[in-house]
């Protein structure tokens, strides 16, 4: 029996009760053929240059996680038409040093969550351009969850039957992009 | 032997001694694996919904045209931190009606080119963010080709060896891409 | 009495019966110290640098109707997650040749239109990334009107009280800016 | 005697020899007529909502000499094709609570650095974005400084001419920026 695919989950909120979170975890009970397990973006220190000679333990250690994954998934909220800056420190703390990325060739696939109905459109597509740099080939399937605080009920649970089949098909082909892209890095 | 991969040519100017054709001749030229073919934009009427019943011959024979290549190679200008109007509307032509977008699937390349330095970062760009919509996959390499009226001797040939260097590395890594996709594709 | 200020105003789609015309009229109804004229962008050929010394009569008129307002409105739906090809276009024909731009120093302000959630956030940032260039300041509040087809009754009529109160709002605000603007220009 | 304006500056990069703080140092002696006074935001810890009710003393610090700014200055360079994530947490942090946003009508410039040509386009963009969503009327005038390394002395001095040049006439461009922006909020 083969190993399912591992898929490292960035979550780019902070909040304890996140939604994006919760969205995260409906994603993964939907697409039960990949391993989905989140690492933490709070506890890293701030990117500084200074420090590349002397990475913290939170740097090496998110580090190691990212490259020790198949693929990586983005589930997050918008803060000022953008990603949060959580979100982005984890980015450039994975991308360097320079030539070392944890990002480069790794399939990618880019949630974005909002309470409004706007769906996290500028945080979808800022991070796009970053992952472009970092050699991340991201699923083109676009999502954005719009009115998210009202698609689970209190247990957390995914309420939403339209939301649930995007889910679904979400995943599948997100499982099919990862064995396009990693059967691509193979022939290499 | 097999026949090499089609690739449709969008140049984005309209200009008749563009340099951003002359880039994709001499991108051409150092990738004779595919088969280049530019498919003009100049003649395209603005895209208008009122029309779609009754498409314009220009627009039949542009959907036709790109509908069968196996892949999309898009050089262009940078207009007003954008890309210029002509090629915007040749995306959208190429993307109605609804539902019969003649760019779904195809893998794609985006280079941009400028007299300046910038290399043409913001027609790049929003390119990219059309064709996450249009479900192009892009290979993530980015080619901003900076100082283009530089790089071409009297005879409008490529005279720049960095340029040359980058642009075959460039051509074959589109090549692979191609193949990766196109692989993906049938496998769906 | 004072004249009032006058308004280019561009509409994004060439439709006859586009909504974002209907928006256009709506917010003009809503402002009456300002005075609205749509400018035609259908109608302009195709930008091309050729062209420059013989340009058409077309680009020659829209030119001038852009010169001569005071301020510039944008009322645009996405296509493809940017600017129609037709609206970037009348950018383009409106920005050159180079150093006679019509657009240099006016106010403006960019409103977008979806018949979807999503207000059309693609077209209104991307414009406004051009607009930048263009040195057009852009009036800061954002307005992503979704949903737009429900927006409107049988005659065409803006039948909805919440964007009814937000355009004369933002009707408003836009006045307020195209003073700031234009008393900074006269102080310059 | 009429007090300068004071201008808040934000810098990207959290390196102790950061060329964006150089270039910020550089601006500031070429435009005598404003205060600039930098705000770190090296110690600002990550924006969470769940400590919102409790804010750090950073978070409150920072709040408050935003706050008392006239105007502000962001000079950052480019991290992964968008803004530093530690500048991207600042303005988070900045932005919050809701309804409290210290950057709220300050009228704002944007300056981008990098080593390479291509100036920082994609942070100085993305920043711009967000800063429409704060209404922070940002000056259209672009400010990419490319090679800038090559720009400074030893002693950490500007010694180009060029760029000398081109910071005078933006210092005087943001000053009255500045001046047209606060007579606008003046009269609202």
């Amino acid at each position: 029996m083969t190993q399912p695919r591992s898929v490292a989950v960035i979550v780019g909120s902070l909040r304890q009760d996140s939604v994006s979170r919760k969205l995260a975890h409906a994603l993964e009970k939907l697409t039960p053929n990949l391993a989905f397990s989140e690492v933490e973006i709070g506890g890293l220190q701030l990117f500084n240059q200074d420090l590349e000679a002397t990475p913290t333990a939170e740097w090496v250690t998110f580090r190691a996680k990212i490259a020790a994954a198949d693929a990586v998934l983005f589930v997050t909220p918008e803060y000022n038409r953008s990603v949060p800056g959580a979100l982005k420190n984890a980015i450039d703390v994975g991308s360097r040093p320079y030539g070392a990325s944890v990002w480069n060739g790794k399939p990618g696939a880019v949630v974005s969550v909002s309470p409004g109905g706007v769906g996290g459109f500028g945080a979808n597509h800022h991070l796009r351009q970053s992952l472009v740099f970092l050699n991340v080939p991201v699923l083109s399937s676009e999502a954005y969850v719009g009115n998210a605080f009202s698609l689970f009920n209190e247990a957390g649970e995914l309420a939403n039957e339209g939301t649930a089949a995007f889910l679904t098909t979400y995943g599948k082909a997100f499982s099919a992009w990862i064995e396009t892209i990693l059967a691509g890095n193979a022939a290499a």
